[in-house]
């Protein structure tokens, strides 16, 4: 019996949602190539593409504009349990998880789940920081929003469109582990609260939701451009890996990148630290060039992470809320691979091979007989 | 490319945790025939079974069950939640998840969250019945403290045997969806709470988790033996469903319904009303008979759902509370399975195919220029 414990070349579904040429370097979200789609969109229309296979009417927009920003709220015992969880000090993908579960106390739906992320991830980041919680604006959109929650304060419309290009580039990549899990809760004909729940414990892995942090720590470490050199051959020549390059499937560059290099560069342009942005961008080419020198044939490229890290930290997150705001938006993609399994399901069941001892019996462990 | 939705023949781990053999109708756990061991395990030394693949020394035992014991409290934040999941009426399997997610609070833990499950469904089960939760008890074992929580009064001998054998019984069962759920989720790298809350989230799916309930219902319908071949007739002559016959991967007698059947016998032979468990009986061999007749050769068998449901119900347990207890067995195997996948890791990340459309662009769509 052949064992593929990672799934590796099986095929599980068939979706609409993305597709995740590796080779290529090509990512297609709902049938956009994603930085035509994430540098336009917003990440209400994203989500509604995503949902429906096709973008919505200017009169479908307003109305799911609305219906989100009206479902933002929490739940009441949510903040309660978010208070708990920032006293005692539990990390914000566990904070995140647990506030998600209570959803269950008001909706199933998929609206109140995507709108409630953000209160989430916002409302702990500030109790992190032992500020109090912002409530939501139902005037803002989705990722104003979102900033407006996590500053107190309305975001310029740079920094709101840096957020809005992030969410949708992040949003779908394929059956990644979290949406996988997502797939395999709904294939039993569960819930999308208990879709999204378990699919937020599989983001939250290191193998999968990955460190966005640690590949700016690494920027900041090297602090002026002449550095980086020295700093980069050191840490390959030790065997150290360099955050934020390489990936799975990716073996040219993730066209992530380049959309989110661009946003940064733009953000930061008009609303940041330019010099961060330079910074970045020589630790990048001085690293690329390292790699193939260290490691040539390896196609080691520049992966997501790199570019996450400079553009949600040119917003103003901390780093510990870099992988919670990825799950902001993954959520529209879980719920999307959610809604096209319930419309194809078939429960996912795969098989063990069972590789332990047989034939035990009882009165040999225990030594005396049983009546 | 071939898409395998159901994930049916792909052999995705090895385990040593059980094995199924649906043609052959035999279940091992961890190297017993599962009749052997359910009948005679305390569901203490069945976790430390399945946690490391031997039975526990009697030392090892008693500081087991100890340690167990000791971790059975609520966090704090648990109870008040489960009381506001009474008041809005949220089902008791989102009530266990939710409350689940909050054991990060205090632990993250194998032995804390095997320990804490028995009490968030017993205290939920007294809100739900609008009686007041009953703290755990150090004193006594797993399943007599999960009887003495429910009920508020140490229970006989054969009510805590009963439950013991119930509890190893379904404990483990090859990679169904929520200990395949587990397993993708730890693959990440991710932690215990988060695993067993996403398998929760799997369980609850009618598909999977499955609904003891209406099996034990249609014997109340039938109320009399002497009215079972009129009753089941009609409802076979007309297309219904028999529920607790049939399984997915048993094509002869799941192994689980005759130790259950004997477990029940057992108990309702010293401790309940006996002609339930005869009217059950003459049910069951009715059905089979009238299933050959009416299907010949799609052996439809007596599946764990029947039995499970006459024996939780001698155990005083509300049908609501049967996929919840479910859960308190399954949750080791969970843990046994993730522990399993932690010592072997290898992400699990299946392929999509994707059917959707290409190069779409936003100003074909929008139909306005962007700058």
């Amino acid at each position: 019996m052949v064992i593929n414990s990672g799934l590796e070349g099986v095929v599980a579904a068939a979706t609409r949602l993305s597709h995740v040429d590796g080779e290529r370097g090509e990512l297609i979200i709902a049938g956009y190539p994603v930085g035509e789609l994430a540098e336009h969109a917003t990440f209400e229309e994203t989500t509604w593409l995503l949902w429906h296979g096709d973008l919505p009417s200017p009169g479908e927009l307003d109305a799911f504009r609305a219906e989100l920003a009206a479902a933002r709220a929490l739940p009441h015992p949510a903040i309660a349990l978010l208070r708990e969880c920032a006293r005692v000090g539990v990390g914000p993908m566990d904070a995140l998880r647990i506030a998600a579960g209570t959803i269950s106390l008001v909706s199933t739906g998929a609206v109140a789940i995507v709108a409630k992320f953000p209160t989430i991830v916002a409302a702990y980041g500030r109790l992190l920081g032992g500020a109090e919680p912002v409530p939501p604006r139902a005037d803002l959109g989705h990722a104003a929003n979102f900033l407006y929650m996590l500053n107190g304060e309305v975001a310029d419309p740079e920094r709101v469109r840096g957020l809005e290009t992030y969410l949708n580039t992040v949003v779908d990549h394929g059956l990644n582990a979290s949406t996988f899990t997502a797939r395999v809760i709904t294939s039993t004909g569960s819930d999308l609260v208990s879709a999204v729940v378990g699919a937020l414990g599989a983001l939250k892995g290191p193998l999968h939701g990955g460190a966005p942090g640690p590949a700016l720590d690494m920027v900041f470490e090297i602090g002026d451009a002449s550095r980086a050199e020295e700093v980069l051959r050191r840490k390959i020549a030790s065997g150290e890996k360099l955050m934020g390059f390489g990936h799975r499937v990716y073996k040219v560059r993730d066209p992530r990148a380049d959309v989110l290099a661009r946003a940064a560069e733009r953000m930061y342009t008009r609303a940041g630290d330019m010099s961060l942005y330079r910074l970045a961008r020589a630790v990048e080419t001085t690293a690329l060039r390292l790699l193939e020198e260290y490691k040539p044939g390896r196609r080691l490229q520049t992966n997501v992470e790199f570019y996450t890290a400079l553009l949600l930290h040119g917003l103003g997150l901390d780093a510990t809320l870099f992988t919670p705001t990825f799950a902001v938006s993954r959520v529209s993609g879980w719920i999307g691979h959610a809604l096209e399994q319930q419309r194809a399901n078939r429960i996912i069941r795969p098989q063990s091979e069972y590789i332990g001892p047989r034939d035990r019996t009882w009165i040999e462990a225990r030594g005396v007989p049983q009546f």
